[in-house]
């Protein structure tokens, strides 16, 4: 099935409007189109301007679709449509109650233009769609951001009611129910919090609605990376379950790898990569910390001060940190001092190219998803600096079970105005987490285990690939529900 | 000394632009010109506004000085001039950079207007002082805005090197060095957080320079409230410490308790006053969560749910939560059911007036120091529930150390968007807190020690009590200081 001769699905993807959630959910209709589907990717028009140098890889069979979100409506400033615009933090309900009212656009929307969706394929964080999906009597897939062992955990701990029973968020507890693992899971509240679990968005209940009554699940990891995780998970839902993932994987050339994320942004890659072409195979640290996390100015002091310490080559994508004179001088003498074995890279970078890159040897990262499935997929080490978020659970993952990274040692999610200068991770315990993976005997086990994830990775997405079958069998299961009636509704849904 | 025909000192007050600072701040003003005092108290145009009403009180001996912050110059909006107008995280480091800039001004109008300043008293959030009355040649007290316990807590953790050698925020660990105390005092950092301790703010280190610096500490509680504490405080820093609190007991008539706080609100009094009027002695319970503290809509209705089971009459300042249908029509719902037995205000409350109305008989307080100590000297038990920074601390000192009052069981500081659902406090703790004290055998012992805290308060303002004759002596130490040259630098401070 799913061959140029073959009815062709119309998908229509539903990302969350975040850079995390946007950027795998267009490397995830490039597949789709790669495999002969036709894919609508919603979105607004600020979104919009991120998305189309990737989208326009899809050409005639992926269409942008731009909705308007009234932000106005909701008091939020105009063209506030992306969680990385929402800056304070009382505006997060009204952003995500605005997004809400994407529902009728869609609507409308898919009634009104050709061709009619097959099926619809949402974040979990939309589980509005739901109501879409219902009521056009199509079926709906829920594609999840995070990895499968978060969301195995997070659904355990929620099944044992730890959530409720457990009143102190600093308690520590084992996560239940995961007994193909050798070793146990210690995890607090405040390290194994659920996405969107804010009081008064009242939107956990609905996600957990739309999770349970999705017609199945899309995971952007690979069965290779977490295959208990996933055989568990699947187990646990009763329902398809599909990991076509590393979706990153879809970009094989430079062009693409470049234009993933902010393609608006007009990145100028080649000083980067002739940068790395001059270094040692394995010998460059790349660390970034993703597109929300922000280092405080005297934390980086200290990442610069370890990073000196090393003498080691470094690629730092830098997030600007509050302005002064003391941020601008410490920062160009840090430049100054570290010409030829260092740069600093501000605002977006080519982070697969980086990965993918052989001079690259090891990732200082936060541990988004994104990033973790990508220097797995690579091949790279990791020294893991969770933030917030399932960033923490991913870390667990890297250290304790892929056993691929060196914990630089944060104890708790860090808060803005609420961490101590205690909170600090000094330069010493950076240096070593670095060390431990870039030198010594110790480190090498860590790096040849790496370098076997990438060996694996590299043939998730080829013929007989678990990813690439996954996916197939995900398009045959939309083709199978397409040609037969879907459900009770005796609606049919189109194909192309 | 302190009499009519005696030296008047002229001193500069400095309050941090914060309703819980400029609070207490204008109150001590009040007492120090009721000494026969002169006082310039300064602060911006904004802010201006809000204490015009009460410094009026002091009549030609109080001076509101407007200084000017340079907000656009910080990348804050106009007008942005105190804390609670700070609206987005990462502007909280600029406005603490702006304020800074008040230094110069400082210096130049108190070189320049008349009467020459005999002493500057500035919140310890204002470290910057110290370079204003070092470089005058004038001596400088540090006013502390928490309580003494909490002051005397966090210098112990320092004093052992707990911040930094307890490296998991979660980690509990008891307050070391309190000898006097019967019971272990169990903390985590998260519970016992120092002001300001921010890393890039750079301010505790110039905060604890100040500090050590000054010339005598003011503290807002009254000996009799934490004798110990105070005594060891004083004993720990080696210098004159002076406990010349409540200050909010300077209000004896109606008008001064109702234009403490925000004087431009404008506040309609009458209407509370009557209702409580018609209220039993002891029966009302009043709830307020201060200025900063926001409540989540889904907890205000765990409030009310709480509120309708135990049936008593209630007083509840609620501050808006967000907009919305749901919201409002739960309000709407909720007065109505329960009108005639509760009141519902939105806005500024005059809060020492309601906590000194016999009607009520229980507080519901988020633990700030302003709201505790005005319940403590009304003889008003409370039910804690801290939300964050000294507010922990503050709870133990209630519940474990003066036993009057019932926490209602918050594990860990409240942080928006990271507090889970299950972070809520449910109705049934809320109406088990309010009924231990409220009610039964158990809770009028709480009632009976609480009340012999009002018999205490009622006397450390008179003559012959504590907190009178501390005043007395700090003006004093100034007119002596003043009398004599200052320090080394050998220039003669200032009287009028």
């Amino acid at each position: 099935m799913a061959m140029d001769d073959a009815p062709k699905p119309h998908f229509v993807l539903v990302p969350l409007m975040a850079q995390g959630h946007m950027i795998p959910m267009a490397d995830f209709a490039l597949l789709l189109v790669s495999r002969g589907s036709r894919v609508s990717l919603i979105t607004t028009p600020v979104n919009a301007r991120r998305l189309r140098a990737v989208a326009n890889r899809g050409g005639d069979n992926l269409r942008l679709v731009e909705l308007s979100m009234p932000c106005a409506e909701f008091g939020l400033p105009e063209g506030c449509e992306n969680v990385d615009l929402v800056r304070q933090p009382e505006l997060f309900i009204p952003f995500f109650n605005c997004i809400r009212r994407l529902e009728d656009q869609l609507n409308r929307y898919l009634r009104e233009q050709p061709p009619a969706p097959t099926c619809i394929i949402a974040d979990q964080c939309m589980p509005w769609t739901m109501e879409v999906a219902n009521d056009l009597g199509i079926p709906r897939f829920v594609f999840h951001c995070p990895s499968c062992f978060y969301l195995l955990c997070t659904l355990r701990i929620a099944e044992h009611e730890l959530y409720e029973k457990v009143s102190d968020p600093c308690e520590a507890f084992f996560v239940p129910g995961l007994p193909q693992l050798p070793q146990r899971i210690e995890v607090n509240k405040l390290k194994a919090q659920r996405f969107l679990d804010v009081p008064d968005l009242d939107l956990l209940r609905h996600v957990q609605e739309a999770d349970a009554t999705a017609d199945g699940i899309v995971l952007n990891t690979c069965y290779e990376f977490e295959p208990w995780c996933v055989d568990d998970y699947r187990g646990a839902l009763g329902k398809e379950v599909w990991p076509v993932g590393p979706v990153s994987l879809i970009h094989k050339d430079t062009g693409g790898k470049v234009v993933r994320g902010d393609g608006s942004a007009g990145v100028d890659h080649s000083g980067v990569s002739q940068w790395l072409d001059g270094r040692e195979p394995g010998s460059v640290l790349f660390i970034s910390f993703g597109s929300i996390a922000r280092t405080l100015f005297r934390q980086q002091v200290e990442i610069g001060n370890a990073l000196e310490a090393t003498g080691r080559p470094f690629l730092w994508a830098m997030k600007e940190a509050e302005k002064g004179d003391l941020v601008e001088e410490w920062l160009a003498e840090f430049e100054e001092r570290n010409r030829g074995n260092g740069i600093i890279v501000k605002g977006w970078v080519p982070q697969v190219l980086i990965l993918t890159h052989p001079a690259v040897g090891c990732f200082m990262t936060h541990c988004g998803w994104n990033s973790t499935l990508e220097a797995v997929a690579a091949g790279v080490p990791m020294v893991t600096w969770p933030h917030f978020a399932d960033q923490f659970l991913n870390e667990k993952l890297v250290v304790d079970i892929l056993r691929t990274g060196v914990s630089v040692g944060v104890k708790a999610p860090f808060f803005y105005m609420a961490a101590g200068d205690d909170a600090l991770v000094k330069s010493e315990a950076v240096e070593r987490a670095v060390e431990s993976i870039m030198g010594g005997v110790e480190g090498e086990k860590i790096r040849r285990r790496a370098r076997k994830f990438a060996e694996k990775a590299s043939k998730v997405m080829e013929e007989g690939g678990s990813s690439k079958d996954n996916l197939d069998r995900m398009i045959d299961y939309t083709i199978n529900l397409a040609t037969g009636n879907y459900k009770a509704n005796g609606r049919a849904t189109a194909l192309c």
